[in-house]
């Protein structure tokens, strides 16, 4: 029986590479601090279960293929809070944001066309674009000039005549970068000019930090027939076993294209879609209590950073991710390192290896993403011992990657 | 922007078709009798929601990608019961069967790889499969031979260097045909020497009538590597907006693949997977009631449509569904002239036409799908309004299709 190359293609997830080492490390009784983490240790609203628990219905049925009618004034509402008006057959609920980029990929790619990524980017768009026969067109950013994207010449260069589409996500996973206003009009200039979509993936929507304005490419009304928002209740109200994502769009053909994706798997869970809906009428002020642990943590993580020699890194405005520069030659084979022979006081850390996140082969080895969920001091902690591992990796005769000089876009640590 | 030509092959919803002369008939205050319905009304086995609302957690966080211990436990245990062993490692959970369909198909379909199914089939299939860049070769059935389609001289005419699975759903929708263990071995052997794989949709597994054994493919070991099954908690347990689904498979090189676009979604739903585990871990004495009332209805769907002249129908010996042809030569626009022009005491009638079961142009327009899961006076009620409608359908001078001979496996009604 023969296999499909597409999914051949796809690389299995990292995790499971490191899942060994991290096992041997805690069965050698050394403690692990797990920075590598996209699960938010914030806990779920209780507004969640309570609907779920207070519902009376006898039969577990389907709902309707777009999502239930009380899910989809919930999100209807919550646009309009951002001065977003979607018509209610504007928004599509689908079980997850990963399901909704699988669709919208689906829709806008046959064997061969191309999506233009800045990278690094979120590991499973790739796996969503190969599985769909898609090509990936790398927009390649560097940690020296902070991983920003917004540049004409660069996307120009990247657009051939198989483009059709932008997807980036903002705020960034892994980079926490967040689009200007005037980077998002130039963006959406860009797309108007070369005929794309922009697959905008706004999961990270409220993790805007230093008092900036919480912004959408659907806010931008010149461009509303070509922009798809990609939503969903996972790191918005830290409910991401729930499985509730939301597609957004102006663009009728498109969203009949994906409404026959959506009715083929006939709908998203009806008790997550009660519970997400409970999640979404919540007052507003939820998130400034959020906000503020997280840009808390965010300036933890970058200040404890700062301390490592060599590191290039800037202070990520929004998300919940730092990817960072360090000074070794392949950040892998130093986790496996730290993971087998480091320990500080029977303590050592985990992290992402950033090489995943880039589609061009051979970039991003010496950088790493930690996701700052933890509680401050644990975070404190775990890049403490990333600094400390370090100065042990380089005695201990570790190659090291030459210094390379900064951009002034980016803060960087003098070495 | 352009769209993909694979998701604008896919046909939308037929339900949509229909829905404004569903609307208008009950707008003008008839009552309609729904016979197109795949929703059973069989109450959730109160366990589901149990499990859930006694769940403590404060974080409703991500699964493992390949399901929950607690649930791949519970469908291995399940199997048991029926003499079938698969490993933890050897069941992946999905977001519904759907998904597991979906998810299968892309790791056997390149662009013009094919699937062979018999046809009459599950119309979703299509979409998945169109979706994947992958063609549907169809085994076309007819409803004079019962819809049968263990037929090896068939099977081999539809075999190509492209094929690459043959896809069934046993017992069948939308025909209730359930394969015998001679016809399943008859399968195996034409997979094995064509090199294929298998993809047994066995969703409807518990609901064989007459005292029938209940089998599955995954019974059978010298297949055991090529059998792929499909499973969900939706019908079973009459719990489909859990979105629960299961693929089960021995073959290593088809799970990696799996697993790897298991993590792409990153989990099934979190809540419905507890749920659903407490529903694996039934008695399994809950079928027999179950089964019971489920045969009672197919007797009586099958008494009524018996009542009607010329009609080609046989008594399903599985699922909920019948499929029989009508003395009609469109059933679709039959079902229009019903909802518009027919009410007999003011009520009329809804079913599924079946051409949209068919991938062969042409194929299926006579016929219909009407699923057995109303109570049984009003399923007797509606069947009794299709057979009135058609005699005034006749007598308004309607074209009737000519009548055809019956094969001796098919059990027909003489005209």
């Amino acid at each position: 029986m023969k296999l499909s190359k597409k999914i051949q293609g796809i690389q299995a997830s990292p995790i499971r590479k490191f899942f060994k080492y991290t096992e041997a490390a805690k069965n050698a009784g050394k403690k692990v601090y797990f920075l590598n983490i996209g699960q938010p240790d914030i806990k779920t609203p209780p507004v969640f279960m309570e609907a779920i628990r207070n519902d009376g219905r006898e039969i577990v049925e389907y709902g309707p293929s777009a999502g239930t009618p009380l899910m989809i004034s919930a999100v209807q509402e919550y646009y309009r809070r951002y001065g977003m008006e979607f018509t209610q057959d504007e928004i599509i609920v689908t079980c997850g944001g990963s399901e909704a980029l699988r669709f919208i990929v689906d829709c806008v790619c046959d064997e061969g066309d191309e999506i233009i990524i800045p990278e690094p980017f979120y590991t499973n768009y790739g796996a969503f674009i190969r599985a769909s026969g898609g090509v990936i067109v790398p927009l390649t950013t560097t940690p020296e000039n902070g991983y920003r994207y917004a540049d004409r010449a660069a996307i120009d260069a990247c657009v051939t005549p198989r483009s059709r589409a932008l997807l980036l996500t903002n705020p960034g996973n892994p980079t926490g970068v967040v689009l200007s206003p005037e980077e998002m009009r130039l963006i959406g200039q860009a797309a108007k000019d070369h005929d794309l979509f922009i697959i905008s993936d706004e999961v990270y929507r409220e993790f805007v930090y230093d008092g900036k304005q919480i912004t959408s490419f659907g806010q931008i009304p010149d461009i509303a027939d070509r922009v798809i928002l990609v939503d969903s209740v996972s790191k918005r109200f830290s409910a991401c076993g729930a499985r509730i994502g939301t597609v957004l769009s102006k663009n009728r053909d498109l969203l009949e294209s994906l409404l026959k994706l959506a009715q083929s798997r006939l709908c998203a869970p009806t008790l997550d879609q009660l519970g997400s809906a409970a999640l979404y009428r919540m007052d507003p002020g939820y998130f400034t209590e959020i906000r503020a642990e997280f840009e808390k943590r965010r300036d933890a993580a970058y200040e404890e950073l700062s301390k490592i020699d060599g590191i290039v890194c800037m202070k990520p405005p929004g998300a919940f991710y730092i990817t960072a520069k360090l000074p070794v030659e392949n950040a892998e084979e130093f986790l496996i390192w730290l993971l087998r022979e480091f320990d500080d006081g029977n303590e050592t850390v985990m992290f992402t290896p950033a090489e995943g996140f880039y589609a061009t082969e051979g970039l991003g080895r010496s950088e790493i993403r930690i996701a700052y969920v933890l509680n401050e001091q644990d975070l404190r902690r775990g890049i403490e011992l990333i600094r400390l591992a370090l100065s042990a990796y380089r005695r201990a005769g570790a190659p090291l990657r030459p210094a390379c000089p900064a951009s002034p876009d980016a803060r960087t640590v003098p070495q």
